[in-house]
Order: C-alpha cells, then structure tokens, then sequence
C-alpha cells in the first residue's frame, strides 16, 4: 500500500433501501439490484444501511444459529455478483466468541462485508453497541475488536464505522482517520423521533470537522413493529458542509463524486478491495438536496408510513376502526386512509346509550371527506340485556365506569369480528396522553393490532388534524371544535386536564426532571403527584398495549421499561383490605 | 491490617426477604428488622439480596434521579441504626460517570454498602452486569471497577460479589480469594426457573472448591411481575459441602457459624470494618437444611407465589376468571384459591351456544371442591344479537372462526365488567402451548391482569393438577378425563397436535436447535416447518399477552424477544391482495 494513495474523490453511490427483519431473500434482491445501479453509474463504492442483509432490529433472530448461517450463504451469493463497484453491505457476521459485559459468550458481530469482483474482501465488525432507549444490541452481539481498520479502494483509503461507532468522539472513525482513512462511510439503522433529523447532521458535521474527513452517512427506510426508519441519508464534506440530503421516508439512492480529506500517512492495517486506478469518468452533477418537511409534516409521514408496513408486512392490506366522533378516531382514520387507500379503511360507528346524534354524524361525514367505508352496527339491545344479566349475578347495576368500560370492549369485540370476518387488521385509536394515565379502557379503545397514535400526545392532534386538512378536506371541523386545542380543563372535571397531564409526562418522564423541579418550574405539587401515580399505576394496561409508532425520544414500550408492580411512593398493599361483596355458588339454569 | 486475620470462623446470617420494587420504605423496614435480629444472635455479618433495598429488576426506576437520590438517603438512615454486626445492604450506587459498550455514560451501579457501627464503611460495585434472557443490566448500569477489594471483618477478611460476579471462573470471586478473602458473600436476585435451584448450587459448589473458599448466597423471595424470586439462599463450604439450605418460595432468616477457607496474605486492598476481635460466645448448633421439593412442586409454588404476589403487590385481593370447563380454567382456578384463599376467587361460567351442559357441571364442580364463588352468566341471547346485527353489516353470517372469536371476546369484556365492579383482578387462562401457535384468541381468552399458566405447556397441566389433587380433592376427574396426558391429537384435527407443538418449541425455540436437527431427531420436516410458521406469525397476538408466572429458562417475553414483522422465511406480503368485500357507506338508523 502506498502510503499517500493518490485519489481526490471517490465516487459514493448510496442505497436508502428498506431492511425487511428476516427477509434474507428480498432483502438480497434489493441489495443485489442497487449492486448491478452503481455498477453502471462507475460508481468506487456503494453504501447500504446497517443491517441491510438482515433486517433491524433482529432481537432474538440473531441468536438463531440457522438465521446466522443462512444469511452467511446470502452474503457469499451477492458476493459473487459483485463486479468492480465495491459494495459495502452489512450483516450478522460470526467472530470467536467473547465475554465482557457478563459472564455469557456472543459469537456473531454487526459487520459490514465489502464486497468486490466477486469476493468478500473482509468485514469490519461494529464496536460500539447501543443499549439504551429502544436498543438492545448488547444483548446478543459480541462487540468489534478492531476499530481502526482501513480500507484501500483503487487509490483511496476508506474507513468505515457502523451507527453508534460514529457518536463516541474518541471512537473508530477518529481511529480510522488518524490512521489514514480520507473517507467514511457509515451504514445506520436509525430510527425517527422528532429530533433525531437535525441531530444527525449536527454529529456528522461535528464528526467530519473533527476528523477532516468527509462522512457518507446511509440510513434505512421503512417501518417495523414501533420503529420508522426515516432515511434521509447524508454526505458532509471535510469541513462538516452538507454535500447532499436524500429525502425522508421514501426508498432512494443517490450517487455523488466526494471530494475526500486530505492525504495523511496509512498508520492502521489496511485491507486491500482493490489496487486499480480510478476509471476515466466525466465528474458527475452534484444531485439537488431535499430540504426537510417540517417537524409535524415528518410526524405525519412517520406514522403513515408506520402503519402501512405495520399492515402490509403483516400480511394485511385492510383495517378497520371504530368512529366515535372524537379527534383520536379521526386522526386514526386520515392516516390509515394516507397508508393503505381510503377504500382499504373500514370505519364503524357503535353509538352507544349515550352517544349523541351530531357525534354520528360526524362519524358519517369523517368517512365521507376520507372516502373511507363505513358502516354502524348500534350497541344498545346487546350492551342493556348483558349489563341486566350481569346486575342479577352481581346484586346490583354496574357502575358508571364499570358500564362504560363494558360498552368499550363490546365495540373491540364488534371491530374485531369484522376484522375477523373481513381477514382485516383492527386499529386502535387511543393516544399517548390516555396511555400515561390509564384513562384508555385495556381491550376497549385500547383493543387492536397496531395503535398509530400511541406515542402522540393529545395536544399534538390537533396540529395534526390542521395540517392534514390543509393537505385537502379530511376531518370535520365540528369534531376539531369539540375539543379545544388547549385542553384546558377536563371535560368533565373527573380528572387532571390532558394539557398538565401532557407537560408533566414529557418533564418527569421523557426528560428525567424531578418532582422538586417540576414545582420549582410552577406546577401544582399535588397535581404532580397525582398525574406520577396515576402514571406508574398505568403501567398494569400499557404493557397490554398494541405496538404502534414511535415519535418521540422516549415512548412507552422499548424506550421506557417500567416495572408493573412497584412502589415507588410508598407501598400499602399489604393493608389493603377492598371490601368485595361477591355471591357464593349461585345456581343458574 | 495484620497478613494473617486469625479467626476461624465467621457467625453469618443471612436474610431471605421479599424485594419490592421501589418499595424504599417497606425493604428498609425488612431490612431494618432483620439487622435488629442478627445483633441479637451475635452474628458477625448479616447479608442481604442483591438490591434489597430498592427491590429487583429496577427496569428504568434506576435512571430517576430522584429515585437514587432517596435511595441514598434511606440507605443513611440504616447505617445510623447499624451496631456491631456488620450488615451487607444492596442499593443503587452513585458512580463517576463512564463509559462501556456504546456511546452512553452511566453513573450508577449496583452496589452492595457494608453498614457498620452507625456507618456506611464501604461499598462494592457489582463488575459483571447480565444482559441476555430476562436481564437488562447493562442498559442502567455502570459496572464496577475493584473486582478484588475486600473486607476486614473484625479478625476475618471476606470478599463480596453480587450475583453474576459469582459465575465467570475467573471473575470477582477468584480475585477477592487469591487477594485474601476467606469467605464469600453473595447477594442474590436470582429468578425461578425449573433448572435454576440444582444449578445453583452446583455452580456455588464449583466457585467454594476453586477458591478454596466457603460460599454465602442469599437470594430475595417474592413475586415481581413474570419473575417469581424463589428463595433457597445456601452456604457451601470450602470443600463446596451443602452446610446449609433455606426453604423455597418462603421469606426465611438462618444464622451458622461459617468455618472459613484456609488462610492466606492479604494481597487486595481491604477496607475496614472494624478491627475489634470476635464476641465470646458458643458455637451456634447447624440449622436443619430443608429438602427441595420436586420439580413439579416447585413450579406449582412459583405459580401460587406469583400469582398472589402480583396480586396483592398491585393493590388487590381478589380475582376472576371464565370457567369452561376446560383444564386451563381449571389449574388456573386452583392456583388463584391457593394464592388468594378460595373466598377471593369468582369463577365465572358463560356458557355460549357450543356450550355442553356437562361442561358446565364440570365447572360448578370445580368451582364446589375448590370453595370458590360461582356465578353463571349465560352468553346466548347478547351474542346472537350482535351476530345478527353484524351480519347485516357486513352482509353474510360470520364464519365459524369469526363467531367463536366473538363468543372468546363477550366472555372477556363480562368478566372485565365484573371485575370492574368488584375491585378485582381478571385472571387469563391461556397456556404456552396455545401461545407458541396463536391459538389463543387475543383480547378473549388471552384477556387479563395476569395469566399464571403463560409459561406452562399444554403438557405439564395434568402434572399440575395430579399434584394438586394429590393434596386435596380440587380438579374434577371428568376435567383430566376430557382432555388426556398425551394429546396425540388435536381433538378436531384441524391443527398440529399440542405435544407436537409442545416438543418442537422446546427443541427450537428453548434450547435454539435448528429445523435440520430436528429432522435429524425424526420429527416431520412439513411438522416443523408449519409448527414454527405459526410461531413466528403469534408474534403478533404474543406481544399483548397480559404477564405471566415465568416458569423456564425461555418464557415468551423478555427471555425470548422476537420482532412481530419479520419474515424469516420468505416475505411476499407485497405481493399479498386479500380480497375483502367491503360494505360502503351503509346508512344507519
């Protein structure tokens, strides 16, 4: 290896692809047909995202020995359709088992494979391991030992760091370009949440300036389980300027002449791709850069672009939902509407004993701007003739709430026979304020298989409603009108407002703030105190919750593990006596 | 400190308590207690669970800063009660913050604070933190830095490791022995499983012999949500000889007089406890060791003790479930009249159209031997009326998957309305057998608080009830009859038999064998193949799963984290058109 290899750009082809769990075979398509593109663009090196053979995030998948050896056949087989475009392709990768964290052995790596004229030329295997928020990856992976490997691609050297790897500031891309990499190039699985976009092209800035090295930073595309890969992929020069930005949450590639760091001595073993000179090419235009949605429009196509893989990858092209006439079931419907086709969505009003008229019609005139179908199946002959049987069991009439929650999981029972009945996937409606609290019914509105709202607050539906409508008609302004943006008081005085419930939710238990500082900021101690209990209480029916899209940096579910039993405040259930009257061994014909 | 501590023997005891997450108040309490306790039998030491104080596993409780801080200062008020006996107290521990596996800085530990005349002396830091099954360690924790610091115990030096510390072979344990310990304390939080209590002690054993070096291992007792902590805290001695076992499933204190491991220069740095030279006293008589139940017994107690526990440690008393008639309803109801007392459960019986009138028996049966309360209420007329009204809608009559689902689902939303009014807990009664395949219905059967059996397969339920009748009349023989021990078929031959179902889950999904070996072993290839389609496509019902009594080494959930979309085998959803006919804009009434 010569020790100033002598190129002044490389040629960056880039693949914003979605990276379908377990999907090997399609996954392999993808990459393969991406491979055979650049191949035709002159391209030096192609850039897929992390994981991309794969899927991310794995879990468990990745301790499966069968998976592992199978996605290793895979590699060998585009391996061998490589032709002089080195592709940089990453997937599960077996390393001699370790031990660190613990007592337990990880054999198999996070690896990016470069491929090239028909061979895998060597893998870098990723040394830092997320396992925070919604990562696990220490978990199953063994961690890289090797973080300044370079790469000699033709006359330039090349580092390449994996996702996390980038973050650390004394990490393997400062390693790589000490040690002479004048490029690097990152595979990323990292998925959205509202301030993650800007985020990242301030760190890979911040890493480009630091290192003088210019960064080509590819991300996947698409949704699995709770998780939206947003894409929106990036280059930034030596000096940390932004050279180009693919759009978001849309499948793209983009090729780019990078002009690359300044030459600097090879100090870190190099592995060889190839040695040939750069081919003669004309230079390419610099593609034009996307400028980035707003931050509630990336909100909107984060969560239509959740459901409809949630849908599609599960198997279902078809939804259905239960139409209240609240903003929840409105918002649900639009963007099952945006993802599937409006003539996919089936929207059921259920009107109960006391559901008002107007609270129909909006339902009916919801589904009618949507395009959606509706229909109405009326709950009150079922709902009266089981509440009276259950008043003769249990000696007396049910309550408000326990009638209540009866009428809400009798309309799950009815969306879900119609989803059965239609071979249709049932969407929950409730949001992320109801779930703090626990004040959505567990296998009521909370019954479904994907909930798209479940990581938006209250206050947020309303700006969604707004921008949605400005897109072309969408929900009625009388269902907007009835509940204010501001949520001022509850409707019914029963409970905290949803505008405290929402500002306490995001200080205390996004953010980490303390109950001290809470009240130092101005709120109401007591209030404080309630809305935190009322959130650990909850936690008994979030666990039960349909999985549905993440948008924030801190969702319930992966991102915020908490215990369902606990008492943090002070624990009394051992004295608790609940007087129960219950009726022994009645006789029924 | 002289090289050679001369004592002979250190008086440990050891307190078997219940951990409750979060429950600062109530473990100091315990805690307290037992320390008062130890003073009075002169011990030297008494040694408490891993995390005693703030309960265990913390999930995100232990990112709260406020959480730690008060951690801290209950931790302060136990050291002031602290007199001679030295009193080992787990805790969450303030760290610098550092860096490990990813890019993340942690700053707090698990630690294991020595308390001593009115004093905090000192605080080991758990090195090895697991983060594989149903462990997360890594995710919160920083790990500790001084795997060798030991302790000055008047004239004895002993080392202290947490858990994990004690299984790496070359971990904690053999540092503290080779630098001069001569006894090992072990805090413990250390889950059920039926092959834990066997290998437990062999491993303590094994790490006694290496060192030379007797072991103390106190484990915590109690139920925190799917995990049950099932006690059986032991002492071996250098030779690795059983000297002592504690009950199982049952809080416990034992005191003994610990002859200690040969002694040896003090090569670690030791942090003093105290200095003074041991207490006149005479030599304690050795407790009786209690025999381990059977496997069978065992895991019918991890189901009784989590039950109840999550029960009453979520503030309830008293519990529902559906009675069909059916043996799942059947352990399920035993298990809860064991847990609760037979006066706190109300079996519901709901019989549907399909219902046999001896399936009803059978359940009042259950319900008489059992003591418990029964109640019917009949499901006909409601879902009739629903089914109708849905036919209309949806123009044909629900098929018979549809209709049943339904039926699964009316049962659910009665039994919630009843527990709604009573204060009590709905109890599911799906096994794991159904859960592998899906055949559960989500939000119907699946439905509920807790469901004890998650982690039972279909196989092990007649076991369970011979044992339990064994004990006293309970299971109705017509129950076991109905349903026999092998299940060499399924009874409709529609779906795979449960014993096949039961075997290849344990095989691949358990113990991670591949489809080859499982040919090779003779199961059916097509069996298999089919077996763990259904498997991966229940991923999807799986996740709503209320929590469970985890019972095996991989129970659905946090030991086995599979993703809901995935396509491990081929993925063609994109090319999925279900045909769906759907109604649109019916007009209502």
């Amino acid at each position: 290896v010569p020790p100033h290899p002598s190129a002044s750009t490389l040629r960056v082809a880039a693949a914003q692809i979605p990276n379908v769990v377990g999907d090997l075979e399609g996954n392999a398509r993808r990459i393969g047909d991406a491979m055979a593109w650049a191949e035709d663009q002159l391209a030096d090196v192609v850039v897929f995202p992390e994981l991309a053979l794969t899927g991310y995030p794995l879990a468990d998948l990745s301790a499966r020995e069968d998976f592992v050896d199978r996605a290793g056949e895979v590699l060998a087989d585009l391996a061998r359709r490589a032709g002089r475009t080195a592709a940089v392709v990453s997937t599960v990768s077996r390393v001699p088992p370790r031990r660190s964290w613990d007592t337990r052995e990880r054999s198999v790596a996070i690896g990016a494979a470069v491929l090239c004229d028909g061979e895998v030329r060597g893998v870098y295997h990723k040394v830092l391991l997320p396992n925070y928020e919604i990562f696990d990856e220490a978990r199953n992976f063994a961690h890289g030992d090797r973080p300044g490997l370079v790469w000699r691609i033709g006359d330039a050297i090349a580092g390449i760091a994996i996702c996390e790897d980038l973050w650390s500031g004394d990490g393997p891309p400062e390693r790589q370009s000490a040690g002479g990499a004048r490029i690097l190039l990152v595979p990323n699985a990292s998925p959205f949440h509202r301030e993650k976009p800007t985020g990242r092209l301030e760190l890979a800035a911040q890493v480009a300036r630091r290192n003088g090295t210019p960064v080509v930073y590819v991300n996947c595309v698409g949704g699995q389980d709770e998780l939206v890969f947003d894409g929106g992929s990036l280059v930034v020069d030596a000096d940390g300027e932004l050279l180009h930005r693919a759009p978001q949450f849309a499948a793209d590639r983009f090729v780019l002449d990078v002009p690359l760091g300044r030459g600097r001595p090879v100090h870190e073993p190099a592995c060889t791709v190839h040695t040939r000179p750069a081919r003669e090419r004309d230079p390419l235009p610099r593609p034009e850069p996307v400028a980035p949605p707003s931050d509630d429009e990336q909100v909107w196509d984060a969560l239509v672009l959740g459901t409809r893989d949630f849908v599609r990858r599960n198997g279902g092209t078809t939804v259905a939902l239960g139409l209240s006439g609240g903003i929840d079931a409105a918002v649900t419907a639009a963007v099952a509407a945006d993802a599937l086709g409006p003539e996919q969505v089936l929207g059921l009003a259920m009107p109960g004993p006391d559901t008002a008229p107007e609270e129909l019609e909006d339902a009916r005139e919801l589904a009618e701007l949507l395009g959606i179908r509706f229909a109405a199946v009326p709950l009150r002959r079922p709902t009266a003739i089981l509440a009276d049987e259950l008043a003769g069991v249990l000696e007396g009439d049910l309550d408000d709430r326990a009638s209540g929650a009866l009428e809400a999981r009798m309309r799950a029972a009815i969306i879900w026979a119609a989803c059965d009945q239609l071979h249709a996937l049932p969407l929950a409606t409730g949001n992320k304020s109801e779930l703090s609290i626990g004040s959505a019914t567990l296998h009521g509105d909370m019954a479904g298989a994907f909930a798209p709202l479940k990581d938006c607050r209250k206050t947020l539906l309303h700006r969604l409603a707004r921008l949605r409508n400005a897109r072309g008609p969408a929900i009625p302004e009388r269902i907007l009108d009835r509940t204010p943006d501001e949520l001022p008081t509850d409707s019914d005085g029963s409970g905290p407002a949803y505008a405290d419930v929402d500002a306490i939710v995001e200080r205390y238990v996004e953010q980490g703030r303390t109950v001290e500082e809470l009240v130092a900021a101005g709120f109401d101690e007591s209030v404080v105190r309630g809305v935190l209990q009322l959130v650990d209480d909850a936690e008994l029916e979030r666990r039960q919750m349909p999985p549905g899209v993440r948008i924030t940096a801190r969702a319930f579910g992966q991102d915020l593990r908490m215990p369902i039993t606990h008492a943090w405040r002070p624990f009394e259930a051992e004295q608790a006596e609940i007087a129960v009257d219950v009726p022994t061994l009645v006789n029924v014909s």
